[in-house]
């Protein structure tokens, strides 16, 4: 087996068991570029598995398009010079090895499955980008000192499962829970074949990366509206969700007069209102929501006697995320007092802690955006994302690329193509400046 | 066939073709009383037929329990002396003869079905009181001027399905409606012993009742929070329905920032307060509700797009409906555009128009009322009932009892026995009132 190693701008260094060979046309490294049609036109290619007639994207993980999805990104791995393997978790990872064969990798990488009627973004992107530097690395007879490792995370969207596997915090529990493909995730870790029983020979230690980038457009309206080309992830937020009832008296709505009545729903709206009330009533970028409600028994001629309804907050920092849910259980009590109900907050299991990114790597990110003439904000990720899990394990970087309209899981998710390639190039251009790092 | 008369007080009458015998204890008209033992004994047996293991009274319309449970009416009927038929539409008849065989009847009755898992109380007791008076008046051996007819409805809780028949609007769509017995309207029909082919043999016409009355629990807790004994009803009020729907954008909850969302439940909420504030916010009896509620796509973690909820409005005056709807649609458009949503309202079709009771009747009731030396008040039905509909061919009366706690559809729904008395008092007196009021 041969490397070619390229490297201008600095000296020629001769390595133990590596031939060296000169290629002709020489480009500096940080001249390097991706293919912007290339990467929109494998957009496209992708988009075609499991493509709902409505054009939405349906390669839910686990279906058969997303084993469609998954054979055709392995042969692109394979064109970009990857040596390509499925962990026990049925995660795709493409090696390409370094200099120094032994030391710690650089992984990039994203997913491919989607949301049910989603779009064609929300991961792809990530996923081919990650193959776009491997295969311009290649093409351009580069080899890092780091060994490099393109990785395609399974089942993202219904819970950072491949990630999961990958920390070692997915659970013998987990792989009982039943996905849209209809098989719960163990079964679809075999349908693509892993093998849930030997899970742990997909885990990574601390150590053994030094670092971990994921690309991913947006899926906020943020970079868009103020025009501003990559987004440096500070974070991604945590997540805390709790489960409230609100418990009034169902009754008659013709024989039961106005000042009689324990509208459980007149006091579940007072505290949607609250809830955004107190989310906007403090400076900062935390979002809370009220997403689901179900008003009991639910029919036109009877006051709502019971109402369930989700709230759930977001935040970079865990503390702000309890001291909001404090300021919102006041004013469910307030409420409650009111209107003669009884309001019970319950929080829910399966949130996440927030993830704050490295910020070394942020740094190094922002420097990549600079050099190549790009704007960038530092900003938090809304959405959950694999990094969040990576980056309990590796210095993690995100990489965030504009969202037009900043709308996502839904089939008029876009990002521009030029967008595209600024968030590749950054990529690119990070990943070659970690591995020179240690160097220095 | 014999026929008693007793008539004390006025001159015994002789009436060719009609034996008359005196009876030994004689008691005045305006002395006549009901059997509070018997009428709360029938009211649990009538109990057992359709009971749920819950308790609740399971006995919805045309179910095998509403058939016992007719049979058991009808065998009250006889032992009453009544003369009984079940007409074209199934609602049960039980007549007895006047002094003037060709003249208007007084007709008084409620209905026996019952709403999935509700009381025992509801309808029942208007039809067992109705049959109390006409075995008080067979007991004691008198003979009304008017032929007097007790009738029970068929599926009051679908619709007031049998008044519709009699008053001759029940259109052979209304037949095709599936019921919670699983059976179309028209195979209930024929299931009780009816004719849905035959309706118009069950239509009585304008001037062939002298009146109708209804005794009936009063399904809210007016009367009892107040202490009062007698409900006079001035009228069943009109109802209207609207749905609503509020259009926001649909987004990820992490990653829209709060001054970028289109949360269609956050005007959702708005407006159900809009219409609690314009309905109380007007001096009046008039009831406004937001019994149902569902936000799209529902989910924890997505911003509601769409919330679609319904808005009910009851009140004697259709005039006060429908200026309280302009208002809650004026709120509706201040909220749309603050929120940057679009708030469609649709008013639907089957509602209901106000039916005001009789007059002269309403004062009948009330004397009678008085001279049995119980407490009473004016007050508008805020439930439907087949009063509403008998309205439309017959001076219409209707008396309320109190209901402990104002609950009613539900197992809970209570009525001591002392106010089911007094209710059967006032409706037998009222009947006596009747019957002579043309002889004045």
């Amino acid at each position: 087996m041969k490397r070619y190693i390229f490297l201008i701008s600095v000296p020629i260094l001769l390595i133990a068991g590596v031939a060296l060979r000169p290629v002709p046309a020489q480009t500096a490294l940080e001249d390097l570029r991706v293919d912007p049609e290339r990467i929109e036109r494998r957009i496209h290619e992708l988009s075609e598995f499991g493509r709902n007639p409505d054009g939405s994207n349906g390669r839910v993980a686990f279906s058969d398009a997303d084993v469609q999805g998954r054979e055709y990104i392995m042969s692109l791995m394979r064109q970009a010079g990857l040596a390509v393997r499925v962990d026990a978790a049925g995660n795709i990872i493409g090696r390409r090895e370094g200099l120094d064969p032994e030391g710690p990798s650089i992984m990039f990488g994203s997913h491919i499955d989607a949301v049910p009627h989603g779009g064609n973004y929300d991961g792809d992107l990530g996923v081919l980008a990650a193959i776009e530097c491997a295969q311009v690395l290649h093409e351009n007879g580069v080899t890092t000192r780091h060994p490099l490792e393109v990785i395609v995370f399974i089942d993202e969207e219904g819970g950072l499962t491949g990630s999961r596997a990958v920390i070692g915090t997915l659970t013998p529990d987990a792989l009982e829970v039943v996905t849209h493909s209809g098989k719960t995730i163990g079964e679809g870790i075999r349908f693509l074949g892993g093998d849930p029983d030997r899970l742990d020979e997909a885990r990574r230690r601390e150590g053994e990366l030094k670092a971990f980038l994921e690309l991913h457009i947006e899926q906020g309206g943020s970079l868009e509206s103020q025009g501003i080309q990559i987004g440096v992830v500070e974070g991604i937020v945590g997540i805390e969700h709790w489960k409230v009832t609100i418990d009034g008296m169902a009754n008659h709505a013709g024989t039961t007069p106005m000042d009689q009545r324990h509208d459980a729903l007149l006091a579940a709206a007072r505290l949607v209102i609250a809830v955004n009330e107190v989310v906007t009533g403090r400076p900062g970028r935390h979002v809370g929501t009220v997403g689901q409600i179900r008003a009991e028994p639910g029919a036109p001629n009877v006051i709502p006697g019971r109402v369930a309804m989700t709230i759930e907050l977001r935040d970079l920092s865990a503390e702000t995320i309890f001291s909001l849910a404090a300021d919102i259980r006041e004013e469910g009590e307030r409420i409650a007092g009111e209107s003669a109900t009884q309001i019970s907050f319950s929080h829910l299991e399966g949130g996440a802690v927030p993830a704050p990114t490295d910020p070394r790597i942020r740094g190094v990110i922002a420097k990549a955006a600079e050099r190549l003439g790009l704007s960038y904000q530092h900003m938090p990720s809304g959405a959950g994302h694999d990094a969040q899990d990576m980056a309990r394990i590796a210095p993690t970087g995100m990489i965030f690329v504009p969202s037009v309209g900043g709308i996502s899981h839904s089939p008029n998710e876009y990002t521009r193509p030029e967008d595209m390639a600024n968030g590749a190039n950054v990529l690119l251009q990070t990943i070659l400046a970690l591995d020179r790092e240690a160097e220095n």
